[in-house]
């Protein structure tokens, strides 16, 4: 196992997507700090087969997924496996940041994770009805009684959070581009992958 | 306004689905008690424009929505408000029950609401995999700091929820399946649709 001392740098506001193979390892760090990442999660040979926070929240338990945990599809697919983990905050209950979400504040023509999934997933043949429920990572989501509020990520810089794919993947991430859920301005995301 | 008096029943392990034009309701009645009705809900007009727990959280700021909320899609399209409630305890974390959810406690051929919901749409050109995310009537769901447990249905006989559809929807319906979420043993579920 060797892991890639590069590390990929998303700017603000901006995504990718990559095949990541069965065995291998993602690597997602927050490199000024407070800045989430969304993350989608598909696997490669079927991508109606996609990551289901309801299964994840079932089958672990857990709202929020800890270190060993898998993260299931809607097929009860294991997708990935927490493997690392310096923060332990992450959500699984909001959809990504989009353009009817910011339309709704008055805000329009904003960048979003949903367009920025999206445009990334085209290659790979998947599109906007594709990007639905993700796994924003570093995104400190909390219930009190029945109310959900959003805080500002708990990563701070160099923190980070590493998957191993127990399928062969499609993985999507975005540089969250909400300055609200990023304490007010949006910074860039790192990534680096390791082979098996 | 008139309310239609003739109470649909779906035996238990059953589902269906139906057309709800804007301004039509749905109640959705809980005939013996402790039962569980998994609800899925569509853009009538384009089927991919469908029932997003992760929008209606966060624009409802709530967990579990009560009277007067909205529930969003994945485009935030308000597809459907709560406008009646005896209960107030439903889930929307969870995904519904599958076979291969069954399949993973070592019960095969297992009725399952995902089953059912699909089957029930299967005229409406939606297939297994559209049925992902559902609003899951009468189930209570509990997060206690980050553990999350199924407890009984709160809903005692002749409890029921009623939804006004927002926009023309399919509606789909089923009775859940699983005898663990609804305190041992699966029992019908009644509606009745009444229109604007």
């Amino acid at each position: 196992m060797s892991v890639s001392p590069q590390i990929v740098k998303l700017e603000p506001q901006t995504g990718t997507a990559f095949i990541l193979a069965a065995g291998e390892r993602v690597r997602i760090i927050d490199i000024e700090g407070e800045q989430v990442a969304d993350v989608a999660l598909f696997a490669r040979h079927d991508a109606q087969d996609r990551f289901s926070p309801g299964r994840t929240i079932d089958y672990n338990e857990r709202l929020v997924p800890q270190i060993g945990d898998v993260l299931y599809s809607n097929r009860s697919t294991p997708l990935a496996r927490i493997v690392a983990d310096t923060v332990g905050v992450h959500d699984v209950l909001l959809a990504p940041c989009s353009r009817t979400m910011f339309e709704r504040r008055g805000e329009f023509d904003h960048a979003s994770c949903h367009a920025n999934l999206s445009r990334a997933l085209e290659p790979f043949g998947l599109g906007e009805d594709d990007v639905r429920a993700t796994l924003n990572v570093f995104m400190d989501v909390r219930v009190e009684r029945n109310a959900v509020k959003i805080h500002p990520p708990a990563s701070r810089a160099g923190d980070y959070v590493e998957l191993q794919a127990e399928t062969d993947l499609v993985v999507a991430i975005a540089a969250c581009s909400s300055e609200l859920t990023n304490n007010g301005r949006c910074k860039p995301v790192g990534y680096t992958v390791a082979l098996s």
